[in-house]
């Protein structure tokens, strides 16, 4: 049986500018609890789970231990400060670890609809490919920009993909993939990008489309209606 | 004064299959009134207007007339039997027209949050451009899927929108599109793809992520919110 066990990276220090909020994101209250304790609870009945660490930001580090300590009574559970970009937190907590996990799952705070069933197959994937994120298959067409702000080409819908989280990779495997991406001042916007970077593999697992992000000020208002009804 | 008239065309021929219901997606009802009609309303107040084609299957012809006299009562507005594809029932719309419009422009059925505002300013950038569509910057990041489902690559997402609808184009660029399309068998997710084959512009017009397709049950959910708290 190969070692399964994985550390949990939720970097949670983003800013609440697009919900048009001044409290970050994770850190909105839906039915009494905050997204990112909704987030976390997910991951709490995951049997794999041997470390968490959720970067956040100052102001935050006591509220955040409260709820790790509560969700995670026997594990080693930290909140640490987080860095001024969603990757740079990543790093922090890469450089954190304790255990020695052998897999590493990085997932956003603001995904609280995963579900364990999705953390698994990610998980089993991660294990035979090295590295492995949910998505769903694109919705709209997909159209890139040129800089006139003209559409310069339409990429066949059939073959893209939206990435979500967990990004389940390796432990060694993401940490290479970090230090390669320093060292060449490359910046992605997801973990992913950075391990593909590096050369390695990462299957796409098939989830749905209840993961979203919280995003939009529509979205908090589709999550405060899951939530609302028991998910 | 450019000549702005504008015929306007909603294909309805969807099924609900992804939607779980029998009944076809733009005539599941919301409030007491069917997507198809909730989207419709919105272009009843458009100036522009010149005659509103849809075609829809043979089952709800009846009724799609009903709501186009009630809604559009001094204009040519008909109700055509569809294609079995979405391209189908677009073609078969615009060897229908009846008024010598400049423009023509396609909307989902199933995007009943679009504002007039919106659709005032893709015909603007239309007008000048020749064709227009309205977009979102992409949310997520996007992966481009190897056929091993394994990625192949991560575009960079600051170059990428999501499409929506309306798209508008001068009529006899679009018409030129689809014969082109045909004579080269290519058939594209969206009306713009085959316009842009062509050779002509289509300008991005960066809407706004309200204006959702209705696809997925969650999708239901969230537009019975909105129209249940009066957008």
């Amino acid at each position: 049986m190969p070692d399964r066990s994985m550390v949990l990276i939720i970097p949670a220090a983003g800013s609440g500018s697009r919900l048009g909020s001044d409290i970050p994101k994770p850190f909105i209250e839906i039915g009494g609890k905050t997204i990112l304790e909704h987030t976390l609870s997910v991951f709490a009945g995951i049997p794999e789970l041997a470390e968490v660490i959720v970067p956040t930001s100052g102001d935050y580090l006591g509220k955040t231990r409260s709820v790790l300590d509560r969700l995670f009574p026997g594990l080693p559970a930290h909140a640490i400060e987080g860095g001024s970009e969603r990757y740079k937190s990543v790093q922090i907590a890469l450089n954190s670890v304790q255990s020695d996990a052998a897999f590493v799952a990085v997932h956003d705070a603001v995904r609280p609809f995963v579900r364990p069933k999705e953390i698994v197959q990610c998980l089993d994937a991660a294990t035979e490919f090295g590295g492995a994120i949910l998505a769903i298959r694109a919705k709209d067409t997909i159209k890139v920009s040129g800089s006139d702000g003209t559409v310069s080409s339409t990429p066949n819908r059939t073959t893209l993909w939206q990435a979500q989280t967990p990004q389940i990779f390796q432990l060694k495997i993401l940490r290479r993939a970090y230090r390669l991406a320093e060292k060449e001042r490359f910046a992605g916007t997801d973990d992913a990008s950075l391990v593909e970077r590096s050369g390695e593999i990462v299957k796409l697992v098939e989830g749905d489309a209840r993961n979203f992000k919280i995003t939009y000020p529509l979205d908090l208002k589709m999550a405060e209606w899951l939530i609302g009804n028991n998910k």
